[in-house]
């Protein structure tokens, strides 16, 4: 696979309004041998902590020099820049708000610009409210067909770019403390606590005074019965076998975990 | 890029019945080089005008030469025509029944075809309710593939298209007075008022007793504020900051608007 | 079209938590040149006959050589085995749990291998829960490469595959008894009695001691009113002219249906 041919797209436009189709015909407008690929377009509408989470979970799927675009943008047309970023996986575009940030605490940046040059705009006057389109999308083009990144616009300091970080997990002497940092559409609970912590463990994990087993999959428990296992994500998680976490525990985001020492 | 090698896809299939799936099988039968993109399959039920309105939106982002199937398509299987029509932009394929008339308001018919000629479509005994699959996908697939529009029946007057016009704003003493003609996923209101006619302008709009400000961006106005602006769609729209301005409203389609002469 | 270059993907992912484009990211790690199409990511979640019924209705309008990877997989981690089919129509990658079988039902499977040679994983240490993402889809991406089936594992008896097999309709002396087998979006009812059994016939449709007419389109009937027809997907079909079948005749997937002799 020969690098940037492939461009990814997150956004929390939903499916219903055809924005997310405009957005692949300004694509198409700049470059034709492009793989598109939707990662979701069902991000709660301007929630940038869920739209990073999702691109930080998907990315490392992708082939290296994979460009992906990401628009949860509750700023857009006020003075929050457009960025866009190259890192070792490939290259990022989209608002400089945080939902880019969860790829960089993973991979970081290497070289990042403000997308100043309206050259790689669909026009000079883009939409005050849409800039998916106008800005985002036919960025991502030019860069799938090689324009080089430094011709987009004018290099800033990577340092600056808005990071959302979370709150980390404690280890404390009783156990590992974190929280649900995500809740999947089955109504599994991502914790934040990696799997590489509780590697070889095998304790109890307690959620609002239950105790959940560990195990390795959905169905080492009956039907209907609360689990933890590492999730396919690559973290601790929480689920029902046959049903719905979230439902059975009457549990939401931020909600505290406990992960015993055994 | 080469006339033709882009297919969209507007249906009011929904996404779970695999209705979609199979109409891009059935275009994938007749073409293999073909880059299909969704514009969406979630106009609502039947509603011939919401999707018109969502292909006239859209269609202008794509390239030359590309292919527009839609198919909200009520009259499926009675004496409604189907029709292939060439315009400036590239093609439509769809029913004879409005839903293509929103682009052909901006971009006018070039050749107009009842599709009538078997050997272009999936079999000679299509099913009664499902022409997007075996009459419009196969026959977007062969204009894709080249074969001239002619070919695909006996030419009809464009003059005879099925227009689904709609009434049109009005310019009073008081000010413009126009309507909501759309609501989109996020709650904002498309009005049919477009941005050309009050441009420059600055002034208040009026929502049922509401005055609402005119601005550039949602950012503008405080979180939670209602605002008007020109939309990404090119009307005036009203939208709230950070909010759904259908439920602060509590407005459904068809609403009046004015805006008042500054 | 060359064989294998569409790859079809239908699971009860849903479309929100990024799964689907992780799994698209997974194929273009192993093959670049592929056309992926989405049959539906809207299977009720863990609803192994509903999976089965939309992949065995869609699978006859893609090209010879196509691809299908299907994932409604409640015992993903268990000792279900995971299989590659090749069919008449091209391959099935996907849980050996039934979700396959309908389209067996109808084209008869010629090789079946377990999918035990990790060489074509995404990794040899697959997530516990997510086989859709580390064993199906780059599986897949290897037969659209060209790897020959019987690479991908051992080969096991094709008559050991499971068959989630529907009681089948019943001739009567007073005509045909069926049942409801799957209801779509629409609110649409369909039976498992095929077009081939009532081909000629024009009796009435009876359900719930309602009596429905048999037309050849919606349209044949007054909006709000209830008609019987073949459906799209060849099975007969409960409909109402602008409405839900569902709603109105109240009933669910099971009800018997009972077609008259004329």
């Amino acid at each position: 696979m020969s690098e940037g041919n492939i461009i990814t797209l997150l956004t929390d436009f939903g499916l219903q309004d055809g924005y997310v189709g405009m957005m692949k015909g300004s694509i198409s407008q700049v470059v034709s041998n492009v793989n598109i690929i939707d990662l979701s377009h069902q991000i709660p509408p301007q929630n940038i902590a869920a739209g990073r989470f999702c691109l930080m979970n998907a990315y490392a799927y992708f082939p290296y020099g994979t460009i992906h675009i990401a628009v949860v943008d509750p700023g857009v047309g006020s003075h929050r820049r457009g960025v866009a970023i190259q890192f070792e996986g490939g290259y990022l575009v989209g608002p400089d708000n945080g939902v880019l940030s969860g790829v960089l605490s993973l991979s970081p940046a290497i070289i990042a610009v403000e997308l100043t040059n309206p050259q790689y705009w669909r026009t000079p006057n883009p939409s005050a409210t849409f800039h998916g389109r106008d800005i985002f999308a036919p960025v991502g083009g030019y860069l799938a067909k090689g324009i080089p990144i430094h011709k987009l616009g004018h290099l800033i300091d990577t340092a600056s770019l808005i990071d959302l970080s979370l709150p980390s997990f404690q280890v404390t002497e009783g156990g590992i403390i974190g929280y649900i940092q995500y809740i999947d559409i089955f109504g599994n609970l991502v914790t934040n606590i990696p799997a590489s912590v509780v590697k070889g463990k095998n304790g109890l994990v307690e959620v609002k005074e239950r105790k959940i087993p560990q195990k390795m999959t959905y169905s080492e428990v009956e039907l209907g019965e609360l689990v933890a296992l590492i999730g396919s994500h690559g973290w601790v998680e929480i689920a029902v076998n046959g049903g719905s976490a979230k439902a059975q525990l009457e549990v939401d985001l931020g909600e505290n975990i406990l992960i015993h020492n055994s």
